[in-house]
């Protein structure tokens, strides 16, 4: 196995021999931009899922599956919806040996699908809030270079749609979604930035969206995820109204909140290292492997020990792989470092004999566990490594910003920058050509240094409604 | 809320009132056989898919995930598959704004999308068994009547592949199959048969395919899930072989394990009667609801003790909601027992006085639950209710079938025919004219009756190499 290329000079190359070495997918699929799932791959992805899952519910949000295909009258009902998917989805246009009536698209993201179907769930003020999400595959035809988790073609997407009674209330539930984030990258370990977009790099159909950003070295950002109000944009032409109390008929205010596969491709972009993939243990698809280390001599083997400490963790709800294959010792840990595993245990001859186990975690952390106490020394450790594991991605996310006090700072800039900016989309416009790449927005959380208040717009120098704002280049 | 149609005499329009009473699907989507999945209806898919992923992951069986697109050029690689899917194929021609160079089914089954990569990943007899399975939709442009869960477009779909050594390999791989479902139904309390279908009526491109089939009344059958052997019969095609441990290169031997939402009919369809659905405990959406019952008076309101009570069986892990509504409880009780939650417990001021509830099973078995002992007590009190639930099918289950020992008999018959059959095709096409259905095919399970040993066929008369056979007529 060659060495992998460096994180920091060769990204893209690293990110790709990351991907391919911990055997996350298999890229060799017929079709360009759809990958398949490997076992490995997808367990990461179900345990992914079940944080989103686990943290939307606890919102109140009920699971929904609408339909994969939209009839094409109905995809075509919001202007500036179809405006912004038109040229990137897939059309089905005959069914068996026939062509159908009314052509059907592959859904590239679900509103049209959904919305027709929420004007008959939505009648009265008792039906609201309408707050339901899905977990499907979504369809765009990108034109782009394709990789793998960052931007394919068939996408594991999660998305959340709710109704809410007027404009402020959707607002709450953008702050509610906001915060289910916040608890969801916790679980990744995965610091970011909470970012108002501009007006020209708003969702298609958006009355606002705010999306959330991570740095991945050099000014490059990624998208992990946004939340978009809506306003009326979209209950107005599907027609979603409900009764009032006092029996009026008004329209319903929308927001959406849409994560993806990304959050994996985030994960490893994030704390991969010389080493290969390191997966939070929320995410790995096994958090504790166990090498038992064969060798001749008296006293109790390895290989009984290794079992007993497989069976108890995996009775403790862990989830945990015995690797008893005949590779040796050291090619085991370097595939299970290159994998992503928090934790291995290695049990050898001594280890047995004395019933314990040698912990070491992806970040290097040594430890002997005492098997009377295995279960919880393990938990402790593997919250430790998460720690650990946060503290590491914070640092260099801290560190991925400068502000910037001069268009001339933005050229060949290696950090995103933090600039004041008045506001005027001329100016933004003139900062993003300086940073080559985008000005992502103004930040609607806590930003990673605390440069005080703005003084004047970096590219007019106006020093009126002057704000932070940032300029990166989105990956 | 009008009476349900009867479901002796009307079976098909009782079953259709009972999904869109108890809410599980919404059929007004704007593609015909493409329904909705409400948040009800996809919490029971939820918890049908968790036994089956448990049970197939239990037998070694890994998750994995390929794409819902497929190179029209690899799905014509077998011909008698794509001579069975032709028909009914949705075509996807366009990609954005331009026609595709290569035009891209959706996957009606995934053989033709999974087996150009599993020809990548079997190099060697150390690459083998290789089972793997997915949990996907697929799509299928179904031309008869479609019906909620049993017959739709965009079909939710539980398929397992595996490559084996050699032929008797995948013969055990069957069996395990079979093993599995065994468990599957239990779970759904489900009793079926398994049958050996004839050469007729194979999966396309099968070397020989066992469904499992459920009686419903009248005759009627439906198939609810299948498992095949392939042979070499794709693998020849798709090229997958291996290094034998002498050198030499050999096809495998492949199977397959296909289940989908129609078990979700199935369960519906076999346990609901005249008060509307009735499900397992292992799908139900809700495994107990908890129904205070206000009233004024003195000493410890229901709605607290009912709050404790939710609190306790949630933290013990069983699924419960607690029904605060203003509705009166009677309307409650309807409501619930039409959506076919497993318990009921009811909590009034005297049971909130007594430190008990009254608990109620969808069968009508009434217990008083002591708070002392809650969770045991609900735990044994579902338990008994799988079992009554179960029993009761089975007692169905085994009056739905009838030995048939002429062909007169088998007309305007209101069973499943159990007949003798001297193996040749002309004599099963045959009984299917009598029976006005088809010839499900030769039993693989212990048949619900014991008839002993078969005389004749009874078609042709013949004594020579007779052997049991079904007749019925698939919904």
């Amino acid at each position: 196995m060659p060495a992998l290329p460096d994180k920091q000079t060769a990204f893209i190359d690293w990110y790709l021999a990351v991907v391919d070495a911990a055997t996350l997918t298999d890229k060799r699929y017929g079709v360009k931009g759809m990958n398949v799932w490997t076992p490995y791959g997808f367990l990461a992805r179900r345990h992914l899922d079940a944080v989103l899952v686990r943290e939307i519910e606890a919102t109140g949000s009920s699971p929904v599956e609408f339909p994969a295909l939209i009839p094409a009258n109905e995809f075509a009902k919001e202007k500036e919806h179809i405006k912004g998917f038109d040229a990137e989805v897939y059309w089905v246009t005959k069914g068996g040996l026939s062509e159908l009536d009314i052509p059907l698209i592959l859904r590239p993201t679900s509103e049209t699908a959904m919305y027709p179907i929420f004007a008959l769930w939505v009648r009265s003020h008792r039906d609201l809030p309408l707050n339901v999400y899905q977990v499907v595959n979504v369809f765009r035809y990108e034109t782009k270079t394709t990789r793998p988790f960052l931007r394919v073609r068939e996408i594991h997407f999660f998305e959340e749609h709710t109704c809410q009674v007027d404009e402020a209330a959707a607002d709450l539930r953008v702050r509610s979604n906001l915060d289910a984030f916040g608890r969801m990258a916790k679980a990744f370990a995965l610091p970011y930035v909470a970012v108002r977009r501009p007006e020209w790099d708003k969702f298609a159909g958006a009355f606002y969206s705010i999306a959330f950003d991570i740095p991945v070295g050099a000014g490059r950002t990624l998208q992990i995820g946004s939340v978009h109000h809506y306003r009326e944009n979209f209950s107005g032409p599907y027609g979603i109204q409900y009764e009032t109390t006092d029996g009026t008929q008004r329209l319903v205010h929308q927001t959406t909140f849409g994560l993806s596969e990304r959050l994996l491709g985030a994960i490893i972009a994030v704390h991969g290292d010389a080493k290969g993939a390191v997966f939070p243990t929320a995410v790995a698809p096994y958090e504790v492997v166990i090498v038992p280390i064969p060798s001749a001599g008296a006293g109790p083997g390895p290989e009984a020990t290794a079992t007993e400490v497989v069976d108890r963790l995996g009775r403790h709800g862990r989830r945990v792989h015995l690797d008893s294959g005949d590779e040796r010792p050291g090619a085991k840990y370097y595939r299970w470092e290159l994998q992503g595993v928090p934790v291995r245990l290695e049990i050898g001859r001594r280890e047995a004999a004395a019933r314990t186990a040698t912990a070491v975690d992806r970040l290097g952390r040594k430890q002997t566990v005492s098997l009377d106490t295995l279960e919880g020394e393990v938990d402790a450790f593997l919250e430790e490594f998460d720690r650990a594991l946060y503290d590491r991605a914070l640092a260099t996310f801290r560190d991925a910003f400068r502000v910037v006090p001069s268009m001339d700072g933005l050229k060949e800039f290696a950090h995103v920058g933090i600039v004041g900016w008045c506001g005027k989309e001329e100016c933004g416009h003139a900062i993003e050509t300086a940073v080559e790449g985008g000005l992502l927005g103004t930040p609607e959380s806590e930003l990673p240094l605390a440069p005080g208040a703005p003084v004047a717009c970096i590219s007019c120098g106006s020093g009126t409604d002057v704000r932070w704002a940032l300029a990166g280049r989105p990956l």
